[in-house]
């Protein structure tokens, strides 16, 4: 398998007046997966990397198309791939999946930064080996 | 006015799969107020608390009663005042209501620390004024 | 075991700009328990009893004790009880530990609601037993 | 001017672990002001829209670009304008700017739906009329 793949459901209170779930929420579910995927695939938890290594990821562009909608108590999975990798920024594609269908994806560019001197670092290595792993496609 | 009063109205995400506010909401509602009461009543922004001068106000107790709940929409002003104020700690109360009558009533317990060493300190002085000023009832 | 035990771990969006778990999450964390406890306990999840059977469980009361602050990626766990049950009404005690440590505790009053008809509803008999089942203490 | 514009404030709860607002933020961000926008100048609250009118504007593609982070307490205004406008379907662009410098921009696609069939609407006269009134540029 080349995409990392994280099995959520929409909770309570991730739904919005129009019953279905708020968009920014998908934000959120992209943010639980890229964490889960450092803890799973690079062996240090991402809390490891921004609190003691003080390397992390923000994100500087991000593309989204959203096909269909989820509802309360949907299960979902969401599959991370890794299409492009550059010197220090990455792109990480995001595909939504539940009943079978794609409700939507998203192409999240983040860059490798020292979180002290807000500088931009190249990936470390095991970074860039854990994403190697999944090229998706 | 022995209170201190802030306008809100319910967003589209914080209502629930239910159709009403998510009773988390409620307490994000309160700090918000807390927020603004800092700003307005101390004269120093919650934020320059926080971040230069290092001081902050966890919560260590809740208690909140649930009356009527709020709906998308609802404009409704939430009523700050301070029944009880002790060395270090305090005592907010909230009062939320919405088309004339009362939602929701919280007393929450709020101690004043040194956000580098973690430990209890006295209410400064222009805090314990503006407190004061408030006391409700 | 008399209490219904869930694991979490604190995400990267959870803390505040204090550097703990900003405490309106935690009640986002005792409703996921909640949530978890329905699906496992009853049989039937929460979102088919809301969006089906149009039966909910709105929340009237809360206390709850704040002992020692999360940090971003603290593993823990929220242990469900429930020390009273009513004929609608019931209380359900959480508790949050982390690294063998009481963070948190809370007693939250939930009333047996009719979504439709707004009306509080005998506890149905299947909640009844499993909130038998997990009586704290 | 051609911006509907809308001032704001970070709050304490909407940074991350690494002191920056967590990026998903923006988007309530966007909406709050999106909501704003709607009760300002089409003279009809969202919630109206939504409730009543049972009309809603769901995002089917989001393009963000984030230049600069932002901080715990920083001031910034939101400013919307309507790029492009279709027959039922109108692209929102978005910039945020605090302390006089661009933080973010965003082009958001936004579909006038049916919320009971589902199904996408013309974009009403009065909608589109306000939508006109803030081309940008």
């Amino acid at each position: 398998m080349k995409c990392h793949i994280v099995q959520q459901r929409v909770r309570f209170d991730e739904v919005d007046a129009a019953g279905i779930v708020f968009y920014p929420r998908f934000f959120d579910y992209f943010h639980m997966a890229f964490e889960d995927f450092f803890g799973a695939a690079t062996g240090v938890p991402y809390h490891v990397w921004i609190k003691e290594r003080r390397i992390g990821w923000p994100t500087v562009h991000v593309e989204t198309d959203f096909l269909a909608p989820l509802r309360y108590g949907d299960a979902f999975e969401v599959g991370l791939s890794f299409p492009k990798v550059g010197r220090s920024s990455f792109v990480t594609r995001y595909e939504v999946r539940a009943h079978g269908g794609l409700r939507a994806t998203a192409q999240i560019t983040s860059v490798t930064t020292d979180l002290d001197r807000l500088e931009s670092l190249a990936i470390p290595p095991d970074v860039r080996e854990a994403l190697a792993r999944f090229p998706g496609g």
